[in-house]
């Protein structure tokens, strides 16, 4: 079997699980350089083996023909999947991916939020993860057809230190040659803590506050406050178990938020769709980890029982 | 001018400003017992005029005809005013009180919420304000048509320690005789920080979980321990002005509230009705009393953050 070296000359086989608008941007950049991805679909296969795939991207629109398949048994194992499910249907993967797995196949974790690259490690093995922050604003506009709206870079990391983080390497440079600007974290566990920073407050606070955007949170004093509020009580947890994340940081994110403008968060979106909101990854996880260590986070507690409630019954 | 002692014999005058369904319920019960009342009313006038005041109130339907005026000056003065104006109202009263107002002329705030007293002392002097805490769910079903579904007891104290408390004693007795259980407490500002204990989480949450009834918050763990921490708060900020009130208080409130059932609050459905929801009152006023004495509120302070957001453009 090629391994992951081999990405970008298109020997390795990759495969998509989840191609919502994360798994259908990164994967199809992907196919397009020349990569052999195939797409586990579902809802959006009829449209995608018609048409294929269509990223409207930089003023672009993309359209390309791409690999796919309704079942993971039809791709059988693979050198590397992309996860990009939503968490809240993270039970999937029990019956996705083993077909999709060989004895070296890696897995790259796309999801938001915290807990994902523990719950692959504990079913599949901690040396074939990876995860990913993507740092980027896409929608899902149609079947198999994304809108990529803003920025775009993803942050790959070892889920555990492996000899010389190689193989992020490797997928960094195939995103890189894909026109994804992509680079290798050190230390994956503290990115993830940093985009909570953001995450817990501006998802959070989008929905609680009846939808508001970030220039809504940013523009009502009272609302900006508490998102910073949020931003420190996460910091303080992050630094309890020795993620240092400088507390200047959280002042550094409210005064780069106010060039995002009237964003509507992923969160909030779902949650106006009537979609599964992302609530235990995003703030039910990060909250466990507090309790865990007995730091006290009264604003995260009160929003996550709030979301819980709000854009519960999923 | 009869003093406030002959209120039950119809000696005494009393105005009532803001018939809404305080104002009417209370006013109307003292008018339906044979004391002297007037209504100020607006929206309420022709209906009351035509077909008096309608009270539905433990299984029987009261129709009575009532005394009212569109405006204050065809009132003039009189002993005692009723005020049951929304606190969102409370500017109105710059125009609506000083007619009504002779030199022993009594003003009784019926409203929610800390900081009418003061407001009211601050413009008319504090002898004459005393203030209640009306324990009841009323609802105004139509113009001048008021459902009683529940208790319906009010306390009512002094707001500056006087002569014996008579005058208290006096409206207490008045309102027993018409059918309405009323007592008289000794520190007023204590009650209003007893019932902010349970109305700033009940109220806020209610609104803030995005229309949940008291079950509802009860129901669900996370939004049940909320509610108990909230009240933590206001007790910690009552104790440090030096208003005792024990920590198995919040206990209580909670255990007493199973009983109320899927009991929309007040602040809720004025949310719900698109009419101002008293956020300054009822979760401003307390925070700020907090940010004064340096005592740390987390979740009132989201609590509150959010309400202005949710319910704002008031």
């Amino acid at each position: 079997m090629p391994d992951i070296s081999s990405l970008s000359t298109g020997a390795a086989r990759v495969a998509v699980v989840g191609s919502g608008a994360v798994g259908a941007y990164y994967g199809g950049m992907l196919a397009r350089s020349g990569c052999d991805v195939t797409f586990l679909m579902r809802s959006d296969l009829r449209a995608a083996s018609e048409r294929g795939l269509v990223i409207h991207t930089g003023g672009e629109r993309l359209q390309f023909p791409v690999k796919m398949a309704a079942t993971p048994q039809e791709i059988g194992p693979v050198d590397l999947v992309l996860i990009g499910l939503k968490t809240t249907a993270n039970s999937a993967m029990e019956e996705l991916l083993p077909p999709l797995l060989g004895p070296e196949t890696s897995l790259l974790t796309l999801q938001n939020g915290l807990g994902n690259e523990e719950y692959l490690a504990s079913r599949w093995g901690a040396d074939r993860v990876l995860g990913a922050l993507c740092y980027v604003c896409l929608n899902r506009v149609a079947p198999a057809e994304i809108v990529h709206t803003e920025r775009g870079s993803i942050s790959l990391g070892e889920w555990r230190p492996r000899d010389g983080g190689q193989r992020a390497q490797f997928i960094a440079r195939a995103l890189m040659e894909a026109g994804v600007h992509a680079e290798v974290v050190p230390d994956l566990v503290l990115e993830r803590w940093r985009k909570l920073v953001w995450n817990i407050p501006f998802n959070g606070l989008s929905i609680a506050a009846g939808g508001a955007t970030v220039a809504d949170v940013l523009n009502d004093s009272g609302l900006r406050a508490e998102a910073l509020a949020l931003m420190r009580e996460v910091i303080a947890v992050a630094a309890s178990i020795g993620l240092h994340i400088p507390e200047s940081f959280a002042d550094d994110q409210i005064q780069r938020s106010w060039r995002i403008g009237p964003y509507r968060t992923s969160s909030l979106v779902d949650w106006e769709l009537g979609r599964a909101v992302e609530v235990e990854a995003i703030w039910g996880e990060p909250l466990r980890r507090a309790n865990t260590v007995g730091v006290h986070c009264p604003r995260l507690e009160l929003l996550y029982a709030l979301l819980k409630k709000l854009a519960g019954a999923f």
